[in-house]
C-alpha cells in the first residue's frame, strides 16, 4: 500500500478504480445515500451544507444581476408540454407521468416538471402585454424530474435539485447579452467559488437544447480527463414565444413576440466537486463552500479537562468570527483516527491541540491541500486561519487550473493519434472541426468522445482556428473545438 | 363608498365579501396566480420574497436549535407509503401517482409525496445502528402534493412548499421534549417575525396527524374570526419505528425502537399574514418580512432631475444600512396613483420627497399601519426609519393580539347561544368539553366549529377547565377548549 493511501481504508483507490472511488467517497462521506426509489439519491445533513453553500453564492450573483426568484407548479399539463415541438420531442422520452389523484384516474396526464419552459411560458403569455412589462428576469429553484436509465449519484439522478433561470426580453440583442451574461454569471461563480476552471463555448446543434436557437455552456475537467458539462444557458429565440404566444405591446404601437433564454445549474455541481478535488485521501473542499471550513481535534491523553476548555474556547472565538468550525470531542475515537476522517471528508482546516500546545500559548494547523503544518499562536490565530482559507481556495483552483492544461491536448492533427489519445490518455483535445454534424457523429461512433464545446477564442464566438483542418475528414476547419469523453 | 374605500377601486370591500376580498388582494397585489394546473398556485415574485424572508427566519431558528437541513427523494414506493397502517389510511386518499416513466409502465406505482415520514423513516432504519447516533435532527424545505377537492390559493393548494422536521430520539421523554420545543419555536416565529399571536396547545384525538401519538399546534385567528393552524408537531411514539424497524443498540447493550416526532408550517402561513394583517386598503406586511420595508415616491412635478437624483441618494444610503428599499420612478404614474398601489402591496412605510421637502432638507415618511405622517430632517432618517420599522412590527402584533382576545368569547355556557355566536358572530368560543368524540362531532355537525386545540393553560395541557360543564352534553367538562371555524 502506497504512502499515499495508508490513512484511508474505507475507500477505493482512486488511481485503480475510479467509479468504485467517486461512489465510495459520496457515500462514506454522507454527501447522498441510494433511496429506495430507483435512480433518486437522498441528501444527508453534509452533502446538503455543501449544497446549501454553493446555492447560496449562485443565488447572490442571481439576484445582483436584477432576476428575482419565483415559483411554478412541479405539474404540466400534458398538453402544454406538447406546444413547442422540439421541446416535447427532446423530453418526452424522460418524463414520469402522474395519471391518478387519490384513486381517480385523472383526465389529463400531468408531467412531473423535467424543465419549466412550458408551464412559465403559459404564464408569461398571461403575465406580459407592454413593451413596460419587460425585461422578465424570473429564476426558480426545484427539483426536477427525468426518467434515467442508467443514473449516478450527483451526475444524473432521476429527481436532481437546481435553479432554472427563465426570461423575457424586448430585442433579440437583449437576448442574446442575457444569454452571454449569464454564462459569465456561471464562470464567476464556478471558478471562485468552486474552485473549478471552465471553458465557455457554445454547443454544437447536435448537443443544443430541445427547443433552444443556441446553447452555451461551461465546461470543466474531472480529475479522470472527462469532461462536465457544468451549467448552460440557452437563447430560446422566439420559438417559444410562438408556441405559447407571448407578445407584447411595443413602444411603436405594433404587437411582438418577446425573445427568451433559459439557464440552469443543478446538484450535478457538487459532483464535479468531488471529482475535480478529491484523491487518494478523500474529499478536498473548497474553503468557500465547505460545510465545516476547520475542524478542532483535541489531544487529551492527559489533562483533558483543560484541553477540551480550550478547545471550546477556540471553537466560540473562531465561530464568531464567521468561521465555519467543528468541534469533534467524540471520546470513542483517538485523534489519528479523527485526523483521517476529516481528511476524508474534506475539511480545509485541521486544528490540533493538546497539552503542550496551551503550554506553548499555541495550536497546530494542517492544510488539506498541502498537508503543511503550521504552529500558530493563540494571538495570530484568526487573521491566520482566514488568511490560510483564502490561500487554499486559490492554490485549489490553481492546480485544477494546471491539471486541466496540462491534459489538453492541443497538437493532434492526425485521426489515428486523436483515436488512441482518447482511449489511452485522459483530457481533451483540441482540434478543428470542419463544422458537419456527420464527422461529429462519426466521431462520437468510434471514440465516445463528444464536442464538448466551440470556445470562445479570440475571435470570438469561432474559437481559434488557425489553419487547422477537420480532424476526421482533413477538410479546412472551421473552429477549432474542444473533445473529451463526459459524465 | 366610504373614505377608508376611497383609494382602492381595484379589491372587493372586505367587510362586504371576505371571500373576494382574499382572492382580489392575493392575485393583484402579486403575491400569486393562479396556474393552467388545476388546484396548483403560481407564486411570482412578490409573494416568492415573501416566503423567502418568512422561510429565513424560521430556518435560523430550525438551525440555532441544533438541526440540519437535509433532502429526500419526491416519491414514495407504495409498499413503503403502506407500511404504517394509520399514516397511509390518512394520506392515500390525497395521493397523486405516477404510474409511467417515459412510455414505459411502472412496476410499482410511485406517490408523489404528500409528508415524507415513509421515505425517512426507511433511512433512518439504516442510518440508526447505536445510541451514539442519536438523536437525529433532521429538516427538510420540500414541496408535497395533496389531492385537494377545493382549494385556496396559499390556504389549501394541491401543491404547497413547507418544510418538515423529521426527528428520532433514545428516549420517550426526549421526543416529547422536542415535540413542545419545536412548537415554541413556531410560537417564537410566528409572533415575532409574522406577528401573529398564536395559542398554544393539543389537537383532540379526531383532529391528530395519521400516525401520531399526540399532535401539538399554534392556532391563529384570522380577521373574519376564522382559526387558522398555522403550525403542528406531532409526538410520533414508536409507531413509525416498529413499522419501518428503526432500531439501536443502547448502552445497556438493548436494542430499542427510536421514538420520532415531526413538525411543519407551509405557505399557509402567507394566507395568515395576508388574513390577520390585512385591511380594506390591502396588504399590511409586518416589517421583519416585508420584500420592501420602505417604497420611495419622488414628487416629480418640477425640478425632476433633481428629485430624482436625491431619491436615488437615499435609496443608496438606506439600502446599504440594510433596509430592503424600492424606488418607484416610473414616469407612467402620478405619486397619488402609486401610493395606493404600496399601500394595497403593504409596504410598511412610504417615503415622499418632493422639491420642497429637499428646500426644508426633510423627508415625508407615512406609516402603512396607523397612516400617521413624520416630517424627518435628511440627518435622522436612518435611525428613524429603523425605528418606525420596529414600531409597526409592534404594533401589528399588538393589534391582532387585541383583535383576537376582543373576540375570543369565553362566557358561553348555553349551548344555543353558542350555535348562535359561531353562526352570527366571529371569533372563538372558549368553553367546555367533556372529552367525548360524540360531542365533538356533533357539535361539528351543527355549526362547522371544530375544537381548535386544548390549550395549554396554568394546569397544563388540560387547559383551564374550572368548574365548567360540556357545552354539548352538560356533563362536567374535562377540558376547556378553543372553538372555532377554521380554514
Amino acid at each position: 500500500m502506497s504512502k499515499e493511501r495508508k490513512f484511508v481504508k474505507d475507500i477505493a483507490s482512486k488511481k485503480e478504480d475510479f467509479s468504485r472511488w467517486y461512489v465510495e467517497l459520496v457515500t462514506k462521506t454522507k454527501l447522498a445515500d441510494y433511496s429506495p426509489v430507483k435512480g433518486c439519491m437522498v441528501i444527508p445533513p453534509y452533502g446538503f451544507a455543501l449544497w446549501e453553500n454553493t446555492r447560496a453564492g449562485l443565488d447572490r450573483r442571481i439576484k445582483e444581476t436584477g432576476h428575482q426568484n419565483a415559483y411554478f407548479p412541479l405539474f404540466i399539463p400534458e398538453a402544454l408540454l406538447k406546444k413547442e415541438a422540439e421541446h416535447v420531442e427532446g423530453f418526452a422520452p424522460e418524463v414520469a407521468w402522474v395519471t391518478h389523484g387519490g384513486d381517480k384516474k385523472l383526465e389529463e396526464r400531468l408531467a412531473v416538471r423535467p424543465t419549466s419552459e412550458a408551464i412559465i411560458c403559459s404564464m408569461y403569455s398571461k403575465w406580459i402585454n407592454s413593451y413596460r412589462d419587460l425585461p422578465v428576469l424570473i429564476n426558480q429553484w426545484a427539483n426536477v424530474v427525468r426518467w434515467e436509465k442508467v443514473t449516478r449519484l450527483f451526475l444524473r439522478t432521476t429527481e436532481f435539485l437546481w435553479q432554472e433561470g427563465h426570461t423575457a426580453h424586448a430585442t433579440e440583442e437583449e437576448a442574446l447579452e442575457e444569454t452571454l451574461k449569464m454564462l459569465d454569471v456561471y464562470e464567476d461563480f464556478v471558478e471562485k467559488d468552486l474552485a473549478i476552471p471552465v471553458i465557455k463555448g457554445v454547443k454544437t446543434a447536435s448537443e443544443r437544447f430541445a427547443g433552444a436557437v443556441d446553447t452555451y455552456c461551461i465546461e470543466a475537467m474531472m480529475c479522470d480527463g472527462k469532461g462536465l458539462q457544468a451549467g448552460t444557458t440557452h437563447n430560446l429565440g422566439q420559438g417559444f414565444a410562438k408556441a405559447f404566444n407571448i407578445t407584447f405591446l411595443d413602444k411603436d404601437q405594433e404587437r411582438k413576440y418577446v425573445w427568451q433564454t433559459s439557464w440552469g445549474v443543478s446538484t450535478r455541481l457538487i459532483g464535479a466537486i468531488i471529482m475535480v478535488h478529491g484523491d487518494e485521501r478523500g474529499l478536498k473542499l473548497p474553503p468557500k463552500i465547505a460545510p465545516i471550513q476547520s475542524v478542532i481535534v483535541p489531544i487529551m491523553a492527559k489533562d483533558s479537562e483543560l484541553v477540551l476548555k480550550e478547545a471550546e474556547d477556540i471553537y466560540k472565538q473562531l465561530s464568531e468570527n464567521g468561521i465555519r468550525m467543528k468541534l469533534d470531542d467524540r471520546d470513542e475515537y483517538k485523534p489519528g483516527w479523527k485526523y483521517n476522517e476529516w481528511e476524508m471528508r474534506g475539511v480545509p482546516i485541521r486544528l490540533e491541540i493538546g497539552p503542550k500546545d496551551i503550554e506553548k500559548n499555541q495550536v497546530v494547523l494542517v492544510r488539506r491541500d498541502t498537508h503543511k503544518k503550521y504552529f500558530i499562536s493563540r494571538e495570530e490565530l484568526i487573521p491566520k486561519i482566514k488568511e490560510l482559507l483564502e490561500a487554499i481556495q486559490l492554490n485549489m483552483f490553481n492546480m485544477a487550473k494546471e491539471f486541466m492544461l496540462e491534459n489538453t491536448h492541443i497538437d493532434i492533427t492526425d485521426y489515428k493519434k486523436f483515436c488512441k489519445t482518447i482511449k489511452k490518455k485522459r483530457g481533451f483535445i483540441y482540434a478543428g472541426w470542419c463544422g458537419s454534424e456527420e464527422c461529429e457523429a462519426k466521431i462520437k461512433e468510434h471514440t465516445k468522445a463528444t464536442i464538448r464545446c466551440i470556445p470562445f477564442g479570440e475571435e470570438g464566438q469561432g474559437g481559434d482556428k488557425e489553419d487547422s483542418n477537420c480532424i476526421y475528414c482533413g477538410k479546412e476547419a472551421k473552429h477549432r473545438v474542444y473533445f473529451a469523453r463526459s459524465y
